[in-house]
């Protein structure tokens, strides 16, 4: 064996005995799988914007882990927050004063939050803003967006392997931004329309992003209201992101239930549901619950998370920072001779090639950027922090340029 | 007004906020109006086997947290393992080492673990021993125990508020203990029986505990095995405090899968799926994720909180302390002449008395032993940890012993 043969990386050594120990070596949404070979699994830190995987290789982290790091990792302030909570108490037998003052703060911060209520995942959120809906209405059918994805529960998972199809009897499915597909799907439900769950945005993996149509949206809310429906936006992936209350605030759409996780605490396990008056009764008659979920540092984090959004305008800041991304990288790929659409808001972009049914260029890309030490996904939406300074962004663009450079060299001009 | 008028508790001034942003003041099973209006809501702290309410008021705590808190509160080898890894990184672009260190080690302590994944919450994990037993049978059916826990999803909600029959549809019930129940409900399954979900003991709130007849148990591996069904045991609220492996190894009765949380992490925020070797590949094909599901610090917490339970012989520790416990109440009932039913492992223990249908001896005792600086349920089971030491049992028996007094004096013998 040659002493090259023998370096092994701790990467593929850990892969090696994750494969032992964990069905298919990994699981969930960061299972390299998903993604391509040549990307690390298993990092070992992370600083602002950049990246540490095992073998010591640093990126600018344009995944921001998915969404959850919004102010960039190991934020000093979040940390301080979590590490003083953490000299009390965190899993008591009740809530900490924490709690009622995260409460009051975000109930303050969303405009159409009247109350709230806490739990770990994303999908704890949706689940239950379906369950209070039912509750409130006495009526079963959700409708929800084709293809779109609001969790790994059995009524929302994107792969149904072991779920049953009645686990999803009572949803029904129309096109985003689709006012005659909805209408219809509206019209099926007869008088047995519980709700309505959106997303502010529609990302699906793998294609192109489409924003909401400001039309779409309020017809949503009025058949709704004609209906004595509720309107649900899961704003799990894009809350504390696009807007610093309610995605769909700036848009004037009123909301009476929202489902929040992701960015809520900078990468603590919180999510949250909010919503408006009228449910609040049956929001309390709804057994909720979880063995953390009055935990005090994920809302200490989520607290100090959020005023300090508020505080230095993060959601301007991402603005700005994912402008310049998107500048830069529409400016690459036409000077390489590349077309390209790149999707969805500046802070939560998507790009991909035209002619790249195959996602081979898209995968080239994607290969290409991580070797110039940019982390960004093939197939899944990136994500702005503000942690994303003009040098951060500019490092960020000297790896797309070489991505494009690689992408043009081995499939030519598109 | 007076001053004695003035004087506002921080627990009520806390409460009256949260009435304004939370949905019936407080939600799940923390909630005091699952109590008595006398326990105090909000927490300001704990360390090792002692918590204080925001009123400044002390107590010997034995619920642990309803379960998570097994080395104490604020545990400094836990918290240190979770400072450290702070240091380097949390919620990052992957899993870390940890998660591989933390999978052979569960894997490693727990005799029908060949594989593990990991959640947040319990009901994450008996939700996915769900989807993967219907994965890997092609089947429907899943069987449990009447009225027993199993989580808050609507599949097992025991406040169906909100959900729908067919949340329920595969699911069947049969009575805890009872073979002959059981096989009826088998027959009626016919060949679509998935899977077998029990705990390992009866634990059904307000009712004395039940252990398991060892034959019902060995009935139901024998039937699993001759339907090719799986047998599945609940050990998010046992797991690590019965036994250090999977509650049901002292037994030698073999599970196929079985979900873990509660204490595997003494309070930080995780769960796991762990199965044999003849369901990894089902495991692997069923979509299982979260946005927190890799983040490293609970991973770390929990890797701390495992080793230190078996270089400690934390379970002998607690069924040390538990033991003491029983024989100190049950000494102190009998010489208050009041007949009860102490129920459960020693480590697991619920108190009832003779004649108290209505549960009014009870609460008078909760209440009592809450004045007397002792923190336990009326109605749900208590728990022992590592850190209730000699003087912590006998610091609590004397709240206790005053309890029983209360008892005797209002409702005299029973």
């Amino acid at each position: 064996m040659t002493s090259a043969a023998m370096v092994q990386s701790a990467d593929v050594e850990l892969s090696r005995r994750a494969a032992r120990v964990v069905p298919g070596g990994m699981y969930g949404h960061q299972a390299v799988r998903n993604m391509s070979a040549a990307y690390p699994q298993f990092f070992a830190a992370g600083e602002g914007a950049l990246i540490t995987d095992v073998d010591g290789n640093e990126y600018v982290d344009l995944m921001c882990s998915w969404g959850p790091i919004v102010l960039g990792h190991r934020d000093p302030v979040v940390n301080q927050a979590v590490r003083a909570q953490m000299d009390r108490g965190d899993c008591l037998a009740g809530p900490g004063p924490v709690l009622v003052e995260l409460a009051e703060t975000l109930v303050d911060a969303i405009a159409d939050a009247d109350w709230i209520l806490f739990g770990k995942n994303g999908t704890d959120a949706t689940t239950a803003c379906l369950t209070i809906a039912r509750a409130a209405t006495s009526r079963s059918v959700i409708l929800v967006a084709r293809g779109v994805y609001h969790g790994a529960a059995p009524w929302c998972t994107p792969v149904p392997v072991g779920t049953l199809p009645s686990d999803r009897a009572a949803m029904r499915y129309f096109d985003y931004n689709d006012i005659a597909d909805f209408d219809r799907a509206v019209t099926a439900a007869g008088d047995d329309l519980a709700g309505v769950m959106l997303t502010p945005f529609r990302h699906v993996e793998g294609e192109d992003q489409e924003l909401v149509d400001v039309e779409f949206a309020r017809h949503v809310r009025r058949r709704c209201d004609e209906l004595d429906a509720l309107l649900i936006v899961d704003d799990v992936r894009c809350g504390f992101r696009l807007a610093h209350g309610g995605s769909w605030e700036p848009l004037g759409v009123r909301t009476d239930l929202s489902a929040w996780s992701k960015a809520i605490a900078n990468g603590y396990p919180l999510a949250a549901v909010t919503g408006c008056e009228a449910v609040r009764e049956s929001a309390s008659e709804v057994f909720l619950t979880g063995s953390f979920w009055m935990n005090s540092t994920p809302m200490a984090a989520a607290l100090a998370t959020i005023r300090r959004l508020d505080e230095i305008d993060g959601v301007a800041l991402m603005r700005a920072a994912g402008a310049r991304l998107r500048a830069g990288i529409t400016t690459q790929a036409a000077d390489h001779g590349l077309t390209i659409a790149y999707t969805g808001p500046d802070v939560m972009p998507y790009l991909t090639f035209a002619g790249d049914a195959d996602r081979r260029r898209m995968t080239c890309f994607a290969e290409a950027a991580l070797a110039s030490g940019v982390y960004l996904h093939p197939k899944h939406n990136w994500f702005m922090s503000c942690a994303m300074e003009d040098a951060v962004i500019d490092k960020a663009l000297r790896g797309t340029d070489a991505a494009f450079a690689a992408v043009r060299k081995h499939f030519g001009a598109n």
